[in-house]
């Protein structure tokens, strides 16, 4: 319950406020490339004050993190309960029209993942986990539409899962490179009809 | 022609103990973590000795770049023009088994791709050149598969290249981040022989 005055209300606003100052900073300027202050100046406080809400740079990159991940888990839970080929799809070319819309959104994804791949990274788990849900969401998904006969099975649903994920990002990052050449939703949309096809015409 | 003696001989020897500590040192700290400095004094040196060889940071990684690339630049034209499915296979399964082998070259190539894709970062058109020659080169080798009947050719060879340069991403960094669940090679391989499948039997 939130009520819109007093104390409460005002932490909740700044809050807002400061993670949706660094989810942009972060998206621009790179994490390594924003500071706390820039969130801070962004928001029109100072450091010390921001220090109330965020006690440093890293719980603001958890709160970004979280932030952009509510909605698209919530959405991938529904898609394995229920997902067709049809939805699948759809989902996917709607995940890349957003982040062609926001290429800021898709480096921060970009160079977050890569650099979270260190142990050492404050987003090390965050991205451990966040792609294990993800894996595991739609390994049931295809499983589920192996068994209702929608798509083919002969790659197993979890290579699937794997793989899906792994044509997401790896074609994101030849665009991001290189939009120019790149045609990233053709690209994705040719996998998903090859590799998630119909089962042969008995 | 390299002389064994004399300033030459002694620059170049310089040159590359200085290559293939960056090298290591980007592969383990990565390349925001490892400063010139700490370059330098991997091989003897202070840093305002080494900038003799390499004026910044920026030139290091340049020459690191272009040598882990030269020996695959090279496969790469040979596969282009002979390449086999069994050839392209085995090439990957090879290169696969070099960044398992070698996880911080794997993390190196991770990050430094990803932060890359920033217009204003060193490598920015170091990879996109390289991306641009590894899609083009495929695609040759793809298109020369499908004209010998050894793949079917229901998705064009460019779409084909650039989903295989994906896979090998992609998979590698959901690999770095968990490599207990998810089995690279596996994945991979399984890609390739879905997607690259000789033509149906007629």
């Amino acid at each position: 319950m939130t009520t819109s005055r007093g104390p409460y209300a005002k932490s909740a606003r700044v809050r807002a406020a400061a993670v949706e100052a660094a989810a942009e900073l972060f998206g621009t300027a790179g994490y390594r490339g924003a500071t706390f202050k820039d969130v801070a100046t962004k928001i029109g406080m100072t450091a010390a004050g921001l220090t109330y809400y965020f006690p440093d740079k890293d719980a603001l990159l958890a709160a970004v993190l979280d932030e952009r991940d509510r909605p698209a888990v919530a959405e991938e839970a529904a898609l394995a309960s229920s997902g067709t080929r049809a939805d699948i799809t759809e989902r996917v070319m709607r995940i890349l029209s957003e982040n062609i819309a926001q290429p800021g959104l898709a480096e921060l994804h970009c160079v977050l993942s890569a650099e979270a791949t260190s142990a050492e990274h404050p987003a090390h788990e965050h991205f451990q986990d966040r792609y294990r849900k993800a894996r595991d969401l739609l390994t049931d998904t295809f499983e589920a539409a192996v068994a209702r006969g929608e798509i083919r099975s002969s790659v197993p649903p979890k290579t699937l899962a794997t793989l899906l994920l792994s044509v997401m990002d790896g074609v994101q990052l030849q665009w991001l490179l290189d939009p120019e050449e790149v045609d990233m939703p053709a690209t994705v949309r040719t996998f998903i009809s090859d590799l998630l096809a119909p089962p042969e015409a008995p």
